[in-house]
């Protein structure tokens, strides 16, 4: 087992490389190796191109015949816009497929799997399997639910503020920090944000990498379309901007906001905008991700209904103060600590001299 | 200059063994060595008892002539409850003292020093000198201002609540990490508190450590004097209570707990507690050291008054969420964040899932 | 240069994925990068196959045009198996080449890097430098010298026995440092050991890793041919042997150790081998690299020479004693301490119980 | 359990405080507590001074009275140059006495124990028993065989040289090794070498600590008396030494010897010194522990007779070669591998860019 895992850890290093460029499909690598000799590898490096396992068998070439290939997921085994790549490793004449995690699609579901043991290919199953779940718990989510994985981040100072009461809030964290988020963006399909804070801070909410970035799609939570059509997110030449009401909205304004490009979607009566609604929507859109940034009435919403898959929350070595600043959380009161939410499977770093806690919330039962 | 260090490591660390004992004097540790052999050691243990080198040089004896001693503090000179100690190295026969740190004591102030050095004693300054200073921080601050050092100490969430709406704050950090408060209660003089934190928690403010521990002085900041009479901390067997109120308090109220013991001053016409006043008192009377256990708006108050000269923040990685959820720091508004009190020398802390910030504030210009 | 840098680890990586399998080819990595965003990579995975460059250029296919490319080595310029890769990053449009390190091979010398500035691509030179030259020491030490890179590999007790005085040396390390010799033999061309050692240990000398591994060429010093022609190293079904002798050889056995595929070489009258004849034979063969894992007197006469580039050096914590137990480094005496060896660039690896001493051989002068 | 671990680490730091200059007696640490609080502290200091408990016991006065002591040791319990320490704690009025390792000192053997129980002191064991237990490791192993506990010291090059053939030894090992050397000089009882390395290296074998140390007792084996009486390990100003010899001695020399104040014991007929009738001697007159620097002939004699308690081997990262060049264990031979020494309990610290392993020997059944 152990040197099957030292290829797969290549195989996860060769996935991860493309981490910001796969959605909506997920990160896969591929290796392949013949008496003990690595002789093709490869990663999907973006929806529309080759398959991991397919850049692999090709740099291979004919050697392929008698190798064992490494690959973090499932092969598919259905014609999309590519044809389905257990027939390229049996043609290929593959003798082992070491395989790190099951595709949770319902259009792959084991099927890859069984096509290549029919077809006579040793599979052997679960290698570093942890590893392969988490390199795309955003794409399993989304395949089990049909909901994109969401991602609370938050980043507030040590009493917990996250602007003045003033809306004022450049910057909470520092350098090194903002550069994480700007990270994060690239790897989301989505961010979110309510519309408070695209009032207050008038934010472009793209992805300023060193060099270049992918820009997610931003997503604005605004049941009555108080957006401006002159805010910077309303320019989609950057990135698409989806705004999401109720019936309660201003038709002029949609009409303005439409004529911009922004898409507009109503989740029904209101007079909140219903969450769930925009998470299915975003989902059978082909959102895997989305990165929240709201303010902490957004936050609060998407905690109540337990809609956060995971928790970002970078702490700034400040006290800023103040009766009415506001915090990353807020919304409706819990009567006692007891229904709070704990993160679990907690990791702390440090960017700079800030704290950034990453974990998973615990809802209270 | 390495041999020093070594010994005076030693007589810091026989300092801090009596950690939270020695109030309102210093921590201090001394060693006495001769031909590179320790002779004897000591430590100041409590007020009113021995100082270190009187310890020391008991221990080692006749032997003491011609010897080194290692003390962290410059040592005495001064007739108070104990003859100078400068005179019993003298006598002793001591041939090289060795200090870590000078005595900021305006009665000692290098006469220590230069009463060793008239008298034929090689006196060698400054070994270790910035953990002799940190051992000894309140101490020093003390000396200097006339005021007491004090310790703001937070506990909040990630989402920066201090309890509930309803004031519910049982628990926001695990146990280990209200373990490490207690120690902090230990080695402190005096707990501080707002009213509104005695009137919503009924806390008694003891320290509970696994063998006893040294109950502080407990302050209560409450201009009005709403405290009851008949809460936990009023009842002043266990340790001190002062409470610092104005001239607008109730004269029956105050009239009921200084019959129960309770330690009534008032700072002035009010309507708010002179906070400066309430640490030149405490000060006075030989508070050496605080920690402020307050709601949001004592915190906020002593901020504004930067009259914090440590922050201890505890953060538990959880999320509570509320509008009115009350946060570690309230009161005023700040307009921009660059007014944010920024904490420096930030060193961070695990206790169980909690993290510890501690730090020291840097106030904005 | 960050980012650079960031692009450049990962072709660093893909070049180390390919250890052990591309001599006399040096380990080189290349990745395509295009608007941040990966579009290729490759390594080189085997001499006489596509260089790094065209795996990851083909990956890339057309999206190449404007791109970015990584290379851990500046790109070849002549026409050798495969036309010169300059040409491919020339017609594939590339924009830029970031190049880790400069081909020190004379067919090359900077020729690539002018021949891709003429025709108007942008070079940038010595991104991570010093690790891409420490991939390939072997190579360019090659390339310098026209001699191998000599490793010289000991495992001995504490006290420096390599073996009781009867030869048995089963086993000085436990099994993981032994894991870690075959790793050591899979990554070099070739094994050197001196007939003292085949004749007590009868070894196969090859490579036993968990899956296959690369066989190196075994390399036997043996100034008389006292090889027995029936000794595994004789088989060269599994691995090339060649064994160096002097003209003092014995005729018949040369024969018959010619009959079984032995390559038989002598470098000259005698009575010693001449191991600097016999590096240039090897080195002009296409051995880059060589592990010595010789006894005591090899040793000895490889250092005399200076002809020992590395040490690697497993200690058990083992005591054995005697006398006349041999040790790693034999041979003619020195007077005084001073002429010792030191190593350089120190690093120390454990292997299970065992240590590993690795550095660079700084000669007395 | 936890509050005693830490009272007693303080006693075990105040033990180690004293290092080296306690022999014959243990290191011994004592703390007094009292209501959570440190009263008193102390350690034993020198043979024929106070015991650490009469020490902390002092410090602490009158306050003892209902105080727990913890002590790193057993209290004695006969009258020796000092009366016991039951006494002392009886009449004290201690209430707990909590130890860390009962004494194995058959005057003792639990005996301290017993006599405070009766007296009605409540007694906790074993509390940091381990760390208690290897504190003293030669003072237990002294009173439980009655010989001396014997390291085996080594400094070699990676290629186990000791000296060069003509026994040119300086030096094996860089600065920080060699200090650290002298440090455990200062903490052995006594040094031990064969005859030829002090008529190689001509050695003072004394203690060079920055300043001062402590200069254990040399002792030489050296059948014949070969031991030339202008040598400097014969000027006994400095430090004792001993000369183990056999009946086959140079009587003249044994005159010339012992004019000079060398102390000449025979060990019976020869031709060989009996190494167990050396450890009997020594052990009888108090000697504790022994650091033996003993040429390879020397130390393959003590691993043969099991004499060896512990190993400090150094390993300097050179190679020096030389099939006549001495190695750190010569001696007898051993068939196989199998019959080496292995070291258990395994520390690796660094000194500069020496290595010192540090382990107990386990001898093969
Ligand atoms: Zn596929
Ligand atoms: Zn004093
Ligand atoms: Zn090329
Ligand atoms: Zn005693």
């Amino acid at each position: 087992m152990e040197h099957h895992e030292k290829w797969m850890r290549l195989a996860l290093q060769l996935a991860r490389s493309a981490e910001g460029q796969t959605s909506p499909n997920p990160l896969v690598g591929a290796v392949v190796v013949k008496d003990g000799r690595l002789i093709g590898m490869g990663a999907h490096l973006r929806a529309g191109t080759p398959h991991a396992e397919v850049h692999a068998l090709d740099m291979a070439g004919p050697e392929a015949h008698g190798s064992t290939l490494y690959v973090t997921l499932e092969p598919c085994n259905h014609y999309g816009r590519t044809p389905p790549c257990t027939e390229k490793v049996i043609t290929s004449g593959v003798k082992t497929v070491v395989i790190g995690s099951k595709d949770p699609d319902p259009r792959v579901a084991g099927s890859g799997i069984r096509r290549l043991q029919e077809a006579g290919v040793e599979v052997v199953l679960g290698v570093l399997e942890a590893e392969c779940l988490r390199l795309n718990e955003a794409y399993f989510h989304h395949r089990r639910t049909g909901r994109p994985f969401v991602t609370l981040k938050t980043a507030s100072t040590l009493d917990g503020k996250i602007a003045t009461h003033t809306g004022h809030s450049r910057w909470v964290t520092g350098e090194a920090a903002r550069a994480e988020v700007h990270r994060l963006r690239h790897i989301h399909d989505a961010i979110m944000v309510g519309v408070g804070t695209v009032l207050a801070d008038k934010p472009r909410l793209t992805t300023r990498l060193p060099r270049g970035g992918h820009n997610p799609i931003r997503v604005v939570i605004d049941s009555r379309l108080r957006l401006p059509s002159d805010t910077p997110v309303t320019d989609v030449t950057e990135a698409p901007t989806w705004v999401f009401c109720t019936d309660e909205r201003d038709p002029d304004k949609e009409e303005q906001l439409r004529a911009k490009g922004v898409k507009i979607v109503s989740t029904g009566p209101g007079p909140r905008v219903d969450l769930h609604r925009v998470m299915r929507v975003l989902g059978e859109h082909g959102v895997l991700s989305i990165l929240v940034e709201g303010g902490g009435t957004l936050n609060a919403a998407l905690l109540r209904e337990r809609l956060v898959d995971k928790v970002i929350a970078f702490v700034a070595p400040k006290l800023l103060g103040g009766q009415n600043s506001p915090t990353s959380v807020e919304g409706e009161e819990r009567e006692t600590m007891a229904e709070a939410i704990h993160l679990r499977d907690l990791e702390v770093q440090r960017f700079g001299e800030d704290l950034c806690v990453i974990g998973y919330p615990v809802f209270p039962s």
